[in-house]
């Protein structure tokens, strides 16, 4: 257990028998289940209706429409991000059976993030040609993918409350597939100095991430479980 | 199995045996039915109380009330077609017994159009009379309804996750039970080419749709499933 | 079956065997439960942050904190109203066992009205003291209310959807609590034209009524079930 | 039974045998999830994107970005206070097994407590610095976390919805727990009248004061349930 797992295990008490019990984890996915829901329909509160004047053609009011796409670009890319957080955690917490109190902090911690998307979508959509908020954009969804690895690390690595069943290909398999979207976002930063444009496209690799390491990676299982 | 069958299953690697499981559709459920809340529940932000100075009287406020007629038949018609998406979701999911990841994000995407509703119902609110934006609020709930339709014919055609008991005809009958809903939206664009009022009020058709084809459809099963 | 009966079941066809299903009313509550919680939670964000210039002493902040009162008031009242539908929408789904496709359009032609509430509720807050504004609000109220006791009617008069061991005084006695509550905002439609402070203040009779009701109800069942 | 006892026992009709029904909280607990879940995800409403012109350099965005930190901070502060709710809500919910009208009306006016915390939030980002302001805060916190401490006490000594296998510590300890939330509040109001910034840090001890009462508390359970 390396240090991260040290800190996580920090300052948990030995609970006496009378109090520790095991909980289902069914009250914690409903709850993340409802905020990633809400972000992702509170993303839409930043696309603004045009204002155009009655007497004005709908020459303009289409002008003013196309001049959203950046707005609908934002709300798109968020949309995708967050609903890859969504698919993720779904993943994780099928294998997930129990739930500690630290499990619960966690989560939150993540949820923090998700919650949070809808100011830096807003920011992204308003200023999508800066370098500055493509990386404020990036760090932020790779810090939301960070915290995700976490929670797989600590339920599977730290605490075991994932199935007894679980296969140790399975374990390493689903850690490279959640940690490949804070990977994305991560080299996209590297890739803003490059082109500004060319990072916010490299965001679309989420789409087709899952199955090209699902291609890739089944032949190769690298350790087993200790 | 046809070119959009093709497409759906591209990419679709062959899992090992020690990761494929099958999945109860239950969160899938549960988080659609959220958005669908929140995006039923976020039309009402659009609809702004009107600003009349406390010296006014109220009849003044009365005919500001009035003037709010617009936002309120738009909040009206998106609240049926939400409420419409809803209850097909609904019907379509008591078949639908198992979930694949590919269904998890084909629903995905059927919920980004949902989630999109508030914009498009407060641009009708605001520019009602106008071809264009009648327009697109009828392609945008065409496309929302097309989604569903692919996920119907995804879980009954392309991979079997209904319930293995359904009859033939229930699963076409519910096909055009879905499909009739994107057909009222394709064919009001038409309309409005003759009555932009009249392509809006034909949208009140998703009302008594689906017992008019229930009353239409049941005599007349076309064909038996292979 | 009265008029209002047969109007609920007009055009319900003779759906075929190998269509009908009893349906669990787990979705639907679930679904309405969303919707309660947003437009409960929802209320909040008309009350907006006053503006008071750094340069000002708090003396300033706390009036400006005071001249919200309106608002509070209204949010208090408005969160009373939506706190005592879902909880006499619990109370019914706690009887009623399982599900028809006009029960949903039924439940979701509620939620329209409780989904509009948090407009109501800022229109009273704006406009607390008018008594258009005091009528609007008790007849919102009102329909909603009716909309209940509509929907304990058809399942219980109409449809038998709730349990079978439910008991007709059970039947009559909650009709009486949920009837009580569009009753007490029509009967404030009428305190208006006397006072419109005192309307409003009848209102907050709805913490009340329904222990009130439990006392003077239970010794009076009046007639038997057929 | 004290005084608070008799109060919430006031006015508790007889129900006769056909109307009582031990009720599962399940519902309860969905409803309340789903509005912490949308108070902790409305709580970024409160951060504008900052508006800088185009032709400005990224340095002047970075300045307004950082000029955020105060609504960044209340967000936070705001997010961890609504989890240590839930958190607790979660906790005492672990052991609540029925559910009581009364217990319905106590959780939703705590509730509306949860649901007022994004105008707080919003209220502390705009005014930090201010004496005001903070022990407005702290106390709204502290008043709702005295409603949780009201739960418990009501449901464990009032009447008897908890498990019948819960221990008497366990009682205690938690009790302890759920009251170190308000008792942190209440504190950092006297702290505000030394320093109004020590104040707002004292809040950060939400962070530890779980851990830290299980690591003081275990050994002396101070009396025994009668």
């Amino acid at each position: 257990m390396n240090l991260f797992g040290r800190l996580l295990t920090l300052v948990e008490p030995n609970y006496p028998d009378w109090f520790i019990r095991e909980q289902d984890p069914e009250r914690l996915i409903f709850f993340s289940d409802a905020v990633f829901a809400i972000a992702i329909t509170l993303l839409v509160i930043d696309i603004g209706v045009p204002e155009v004047p009655a007497t004005q053609p709908n020459a303009m009011l289409a002008e003013e429409l196309l001049a959203l796409l950046p707005q609908f670009v934002s709300f798109g890319l968020s949309f995708l991000a967050i609903g890859t957080f969504w698919l993720t955690h779904h993943r994780l917490f099928t294998y997930i059976e129990s739930c500690s109190r630290r499990l619960l902090s966690l989560n939150l911690l993540f949820l923090l993030f998700v919650s949070l998307v809808p100011f830096s979508s807003a920011l992204l959509g308003r200023y999508s040609g800066r370098r500055l908020v493509v990386i404020w954009y990036a760090c932020h969804m790779a810090i939301a993918g960070m915290m995700l690895l976490g929670i797989w690390y600590y339920t599977t690595e730290i605490k075991d409350l994932v199935q007894p069943a679980i296969d140790t290909r399975a374990v390493q398999y689903i850690g490279r597939r959640v940690g490949a979207v804070p990977m994305v976002f991560i080299v996209s930063i590297g890739i803003s100095f490059l082109s500004i444009r060319l990072a916010e496209a490299s965001w679309l690799l989420l789409i087709p991430i899952h199955p090209l390491i699902s291609l890739s990676g089944f032949d190769h299982p690298r350790r087993e479980r200790q």
